[in-house]
C-alpha cells in the first residue's frame, strides 16, 4: 500500500477492503492467471479514483451505503488497461516484477486485460445503478478513443493548447470526475451537491494531469522512476513543450522531428523548455484549476467528509510545490 | 449479409436493423478508428447470436419490446473479440481486408478493441435489465478464460473428452445459450420458455461447436477458406483427435509432439484421425445434443417463433450432412 494514506488511517482500511474485494474478484471463477494479476493488485499504488469515490459517498444521505464493489470495479479497469499498455508497449516489467506479457506472451495478457474488462463490467453493473454502470463503460470508451487519438498524433507536435486541454479533461479529469460524481450519487446525495463534486473531479483532474505533464520535465530520475522527457520521447507534446513552441523557446522548433528524438536531442529539448519559463506557465494554469476546486469544495456543506477530500486534494496538487 | 437469410426475409430485415444500430454506436463519438471498425461490421457473416436472441423474443408477453439495442451489443462483442484476435494472431487479413492491426499497429488495435468493448456494455446497460447486462459481462471473461486455458494446454494433447465438452460449454454453448436466454427476458417470456430456451442454445451450441470442429478435418479448403488439420497445426486437441486416440488410431500418438507439426505430419494425422472412424463418432455426439435440442423445441409453445427457431436450427445444425 502506499504511504499516501498512512495520515488518514480510516480511509487506509477502506481501502484495503476495496483491495480485497479486487483480489476476490479476480480470484474467483477458475481464471489461469489469478496469482499474475493479484500480483498487479497487491503492487497497486494510491488507488486515487477509488479513494475519490469513497470519500465521495460522505456527502450522501445513505451514509451506509457500501461503495466498495464500485470502487473495486474502477480499480479493476484501471488494472486491466495496465496490462493492455504493458503489451502495447512491450514494457518487461511493471513495478519490478515481470508484466504478464513477458511471462505468458502477448495472447494471453491481451486475454487476461479483456477477461478482466468483461468482469469489471459485471461487477459494476452488479453493484450501482444502470446510470453508472453505463457512464462507467462510457467513460473507458472515450479514455481508450483518447489513447488512439493521442497515438495518431504522436510526432506531429500539435501546438494548440486548447486541444491539449480538452484531451486531458476527457481522460484524466473525466476519470476523477466521475468517481466522485458516481460515489455521490449511489449515496443519494443531492443534485446540487453531485454537480459540485462532478466539477471538483474535473478541475482536481485537470490541476493533476497538467502538474503530472511538468513533473516529466522537472523530476530526476528517482523520484518518478522514470527518465525525465518520457513523453518527448514518444512523441507526445504536452503542455510545458506547447507553451515552450508558444514563447518562441530558441532552437526548440528544429529539434521536434517525425521520429523518437535520441538522448542528447531529448536532453537539448528538456533544457529549452525549462529555460523558456514554460513551467511556471504551466503551473500557474495548473494552479488556476486548484484555486477552482478548492473555492468549490468551499461551497460543499460542511463536514468529516468535505475535510478529508480538502485535506487529500491538497496534499495531491501540492505534492512537488 | 450473408446468404443464409435468404430465406427468411423478415429475419434478413431485422438483422439489418441490427447491422444499422452497430454502425451506429460505431460512428458516433469521436472515434478516429470508425471506418475500420465499420468495414469489419458490413463483412460480418450470420449474425447468429442476434438472430439467435430475436427470435427469443418471439416467445415473450411483450412482442412489441425492442431487442436491436442487445442484439447489436452482443454481436458488436462478437466484432471486439475479432479485431484482438487478429492481433494476437497477428493475422494481416480478414475475409480479404487488411486488419485493424496491419493498417493501424498492434497498439491501436487493442486499444479499438477495447473501445468496442466498453461501448458494448455501456449499449448492454442501457438496452437491457442489470441481470442481462451482468450475464453477458460475465459470459465475456468466461470466454476469454476459456481461450487462456485452451492457450496454456496447447501442444500438450489433454485426451479427456469431458474436458472438451466442459471447455466448448463454456464456449460456443453458453454464446448460444445467452443469446436465446437473454432475448426471452427481455420480451417477458415465462420463467420456463426461459429455462427450456436456455437448454436450446446450450444444446444447439455443443452440437454447432462439435461439427465446426468435425469439419476441421472433413472439408476440403475451398469450402472454409481455412486449410484442413488448422486446430491441430495450432495444437488444439479437439473431439475428432481425442475420439481417435482413444479408438487407437495406429501411428498417431507418436505424431503429436510438443511444437507445430509440419505439413506433412499434420496430413498424417487428418488421414489417421479419419481412417479411425472418429469422424462417425464425433458426429454421433454432435447429433445426441441436436436430437436434444430438437424434443426440448418440440416442448416449446406452438406458433411463428418456434417454427422459426426449429427451421434454423435444423438449418444450422445439418450444414454438411
Amino acid at each position: 500500500m502506499s504511504d499516501f494514506w498512512t495520515q488518514m488511517p480510516e480511509m487506509a482500511a477502506r481501502l484495503d477492503a476495496v483491495r480485497a474485494r479486487m483480489r476476490l474478484v479476480v480470484s474467483g471463477a477458475r481464471f489461469p492467471l489469478s496469482h499474475a494479476v493479484v500480483s498487479l493488485i497487491d503492487a497497486n499504488g494510491k488507488m486515487l479514483r477509488p479513494a475519490f469515490m469513497l470519500l465521495a459517498g460522505g456527502f450522501g444521505r445513505r451514509r451506509n451505503v457500501d461503495l466498495t464493489g464500485l470502487a473495486a470495479a474502477i480499480e479493476l479497469l484501471h488494472i486491466a488497461t495496465l496490462i493492455h499498455d504493458d503489451v502495447i508497449d512491450a514494457s518487461p516489467t511493471r513495478r519490478g516484477a515481470p508484466t504478464l506479457h513477458t511471462a505468458y506472451g502477448a495472447k494471453d495478457a491481451v486475454l487476461a486485460g479483456d477477461w478482466l474488462f468483461s468482469r469489471c463490467f459485471a461487477l459494476a453493473a452488479q453493484s450501482s445503478s444502470p446510470g453508472n454502470a453505463t457512464l462507467l463503460a462510457s467513460l473507458i470508451s472515450a479514455l481508450c478513443s483518447e489513447e488512439i487519438h493521442q497515438d495518431l498524433e504522436r510526432f506531429a507536435w500539435p501546438t494548440s493548447e486548447r486541444n491539449y486541454l480538452r484531451k486531458i479533461a476527457g481522460k484524466t479529469a473525466a476519470l476523477f470526475s466521475l468517481s466522485l460524481r458516481a460515489g455521490a450519487v449511489e449515496a443519494g446525495a443531492s443534485p446540487s451537491v453531485v454537480a459540485t463534486l462532478t466539477r471538483v473531479g474535473y478541475d482536481v483532474g485537470m490541476a493533476f494531469q497538467i502538474m503530472d505533464d511538468v513533473l516529466d520535465y522537472e523530476s530526476t530520475e528517482g523520484e518518478l522512476r522514470k527518465p525525465v522527457g518520457n513523453d518527448v520521447r514518444e512523441g507526445l507534446c504536452t503542455l510545458p513543450l506547447i507553451l515552450a513552441l508558444e514563447a518562441g523557446a530558441p532552437g526548440l522548433r528544429p529539434l521536434l522531428g517525425p521520429a523518437a528524438p535520441n538522448d542528447d536531442s531529448v536532453a537539448a529539448i528538456v533544457a529549452a523548455v525549462r529555460d523558456s519559463g514554460a513551467l511556471s506557465s504551466a503551473k500557474a494554469r495548473a494552479a488556476t484549476y486548484t484555486d477552482r476546486a478548492m473555492r468549490e469544495l468551499a461551497s460543499l456543506p460542511r463536514g468529516r467528509a468535505r475535510e478529508d477530500l480538502h485535506a487529500i486534494v491538497g496534499r495531491l496538487l501540492t505534492r512537488t510545490f
